[in-house]
């Protein structure tokens, strides 16, 4: 398959930029993921191995890299979000890691390698999980204020948790054996928290690391700032959800880098199952360009975040 | 067998007024714990039930008890130190409903109950698990100045994880495949984080609830009460340990409520099998006295965590 089939066509060509930025970027949250770390040669040697495997298998980093785009839209220097960068990533490695095991989505590859207990053992695979959520938090705990570490430590807590990813992955696992989700509205509830939750999160951890910045930007109040990010964010999710679902029915698993058409193949509900692929790709698009338009009142400091929509629709893995 | 076989002999009658203890401040932990929870009717269902399931099946509350024990020691009020207790349990119990998965320990019996996953289903255990771990620091985020809040979450998160409790179930399990410890050092070294360390960030936890009252306690500086408290808690974590290796040597699952005689199946080091049981228990009294000792610079304030040692070791499940 050609990457191009799963572009929604916003008609934008500002790539090179949008490419720079995320390479930059994501060198960037590596060393500081590099430096979070106890050292690879830390005793017990394999419980790092599996960590480190993990954080750099080669993920994206687009939550790292929307943490420090909204910090900088806020006015923030990137440098303060960047532990904030970090601990929304340990979060996210460690729902993949746990997400993969067998008794969950039974994955062996997960970015065109092994997945962690395929690698290094289930029983492993479960402790480096529940490490790096842990660390997300010991992240969280310096080099803050502590009105601001602790505001963190909520968001994160909150958004991480039932009431948004693992309630979320728990809804998806109910639905797995009960009656599934069967109209819209249901799908979307399940991704605005099991992908979602994590999204708003990185924003609203951008948005606190701008500390006082925040407050020129040029809405009313802090309030509506976050709601203008939370929309952003909830807008962002979906869309990447669908390019998700769309990849699963046309990828190959070379392309994708994972297993595909895994969730028809469990009559799961997905957004091409439901309305189509035509539909499924002209929301995609319609999200990305609402997402866009409500990040409207920053101006030209949120044009990297609008490029980043495009980035997620437009992506071939 | 009879409970007193494994009684260390410190010679207390005084075991009512804890007993009494215990029992109000079991009862305390668990209103808070269901306070902190959502309701049993909130949605998914499933992972609520799992998770009120492990955290209500009866568990002794001790580390709960430290921490309130320990505000109290230093001056501050229980109810201050009531949600730092519930964290700490969160942990523990997402600790148990991991170690217990079938990639790990493989247990089917918890406090003479069936594990989460037997219940549940291995996925929902790990979810649960998963879900408790990141409730332990929702609940630090609220209800304390932003200063103490965010010295909790450090004290937890590095307690709980890579340096402390994660790190020493990761070692125990590297030791299971590889050289396993063999000399007294080595295992006090695992027990001292795979145990040790959740129970001191439960003390730790209790003074800093304590907040301005700890800075009256008798003691030179608010480092020194910190190691007070780090060395009674290393003795009497260590007691625990070797208490709970010799009612797996002893016990009948009847009597100790899980799977018994595992450790010596599996040829992992024990405390009786590297000392004997005489010694084991002989290391257990002194342990036990030293605990005792070391608070004494507190003055009666300490009395209820000098008896909380004794229960540790006199226990019969």
């Amino acid at each position: 398959m050609s990457a191009s089939k799963n572009r929604v066509g916003t008609g934008s060509k500002q790539t090179f930029d949008l490419q720079g930025f995320l390479e930059s970027r994501t060198a960037l949250v590596n060393r500081a993921l590099d430096r979070s770390l106890p050292p690879a040669t830390a005793k017990p040697a394999t419980i790092h191995k599996a960590m480190r495997y993990s954080l750099f298998a080669g993920g994206k980093r687009m939550r790292p890299a929307l943490c420090l785009a909204a910090a900088a839209a806020c006015g923030g220097r990137e440098t303060d979000a960047l532990p904030l960068a970090c601990a929304v990533e340990c979060i996210h490695t460690y729902s993949l890691v746990h997400d993969d095991l067998p008794a969950m989505d039974d994955d062996d590859l997960r970015r065109g390698q092994p997945t962690c207990h395929k690698k290094f053992g289930e029983a492993l695979a479960i402790l480096a999980g529940d490490a790096l959520l842990t660390m997300a938090f010991e992240v969280l705990g310096h080099g803050y204020l502590a009105d601001t570490a602790i505001e963190c430590v909520r968001v994160l807590a909150r958004e991480a948790g039932l009431a948004g990813m693992v309630g979320g992955q728990a809804d998806d696992l109910a639905w797995e054996t009960e009656d599934g989700p069967r109209r819209l509205e249901e799908l979307e509830s399940l991704h605005v928290r099991k992908t979602g939750a994590l999204i708003r999160a990185s924003l609203r951890l951008g948005v606190l690391a701008a500390g006082e910045a925040a407050l020129k930007v040029p809405v009313p109040s802090s309030l509506h700032l976050q709601i203008l990010f939370d929309e952003y964010g909830r807008r962002l999710g979906l869309a990447f959800q669908i390019t998700d679902d769309l990849l699963d029915v046309e990828g190959t698993a070379d392309d994708v880098g994972k297993r595909v058409q895994k969730d028809a193949g469990r009559g799961k509900l997905t957004y091409p199952g439901l309305l189509g692929v035509a539909e499924s790709r002209r929301r995609a698009e319609r999200l990305c360009r609402e997402a866009c338009e409500v990040l409207s009142p920053l101006g030209p400091a949120a044009h990297r975040l609008a490029e980043l929509v495009r980035y997620v629709v437009e992506r071939d893995r």
